[in-house]
């Protein structure tokens, strides 16, 4: 039963080091919270060598969204580098919805790409 | 069980503000209605910062498709502002199939993004 | 459960007009049979302001894949026309997997989107 | 039930031929392990008019990503070729999540595209 979820996963992780043009290279976590209460978001990332960063949190207020840029989720004062493969567990204190996009701009025009999150069902 | 639904989930919507070259920056919702009855389209817009706007209708005919263009639909008087991030939720009087794609023209050539919409389950 | 299917749907078909640069704007229905056994895949058009076209036939042979291009399907001599919104709904003689991608080279630079279609379970 | 799986599905598999500009065209399978123990991914690849290339291995250790890059992946000396419509069926020795992505730099500027494996329950 396809349902909101408290776990998404999101294996291809990446900031594109470089922008160019009007627009700035980036990554959004779009998570849209149908709940009347404000959920907290957990992400969780994984990297090819190194240990993963855990508990970088994000707040969505009831019958809100947001597109969490990447970039600024920070964990124990780290942030994600950019320019490196990576993996995003979102884990959330209420049943939410999760989108994921990238821009890259790093060749002057810009490319788009974007996923449904996976959703894990308890 | 995966099945035609009336209800879908799009959680990153953005309305480029801006165009240039031969196509213009857009949203599409692609219903697809295999029921022989027409049936009613409601869509709810969620934002970051602000109550969401709720019932904005399209009408698609029995056997046919309806690639709804996000700038044109209305709530009381009332447009999804281009140039801020949102989220959709999509609910039909019979169940449908949904696709969201978006061109963003901003910076001289195209960049297109798709995915499937979300289906929730009853 | 998620399986091969013998029902597919893509709510968002569209054969782009234009062409510039090395590359021919195109869709691709991708099909994958795991099966051993040849699958005949029928595909159904729907558009927005008339009847459907049933019944465009593609074959692909045991434990191969078929990149389908939509504008080479024919149906009672008719084929899709393009510049035209539609959708598609692919079946088949037995159980296949089944992506959808489409690049837009309209203006100059390639625009490339892609979905894994809808499937529906019996 | 969406869970982690040992079995996904990538049906449009296609490496260009070609690149220009700052970035290199490629695709990459993304696989997210979150398992405390390394995961033996096995890659098999079908082709449009040959038989397939099975058991193309990749190892990714525990709590970790790797963004597999196909141009690298060898099967009895065999590399999958280039300008080649393909698809590929990834098992892994442990449940894994799995998303493929391409990069097309052919014409100058990139063109990005991304979708979730299609993952197959047991």
């Amino acid at each position: 039963m396809n349902q909101s979820e408290t776990r998404w996963l999101i294996p291809d992780g990446y900031i594109p080091p470089e922008s160019s043009g009007q627009l700035e290279s980036h990554e959004s976590v779009c998570v849209l919270n149908l709940n009347k209460e404000e959920v907290t978001v957990m992400i969780n990332v994984y990297f090819e060598d190194r240990d993963p960063l855990f508990g970088m949190e994000a707040v969505v207020p009831g019958q809100r969204t947001k597109h969490i840029r990447t970039a600024g989720l920070v964990s124990n004062g780290e942030r994600i580098p950019s320019g490196v493969p990576y993996a995003m567990e979102v884990t959330a204190s209420l049943p939410i919805f999760v989108q994921y996009s990238r821009l890259d701009s790093t060749q002057a025009e810009n490319a788009l790409m974007s996923v449904m999150a996976y959703p894990v069902h308890k």
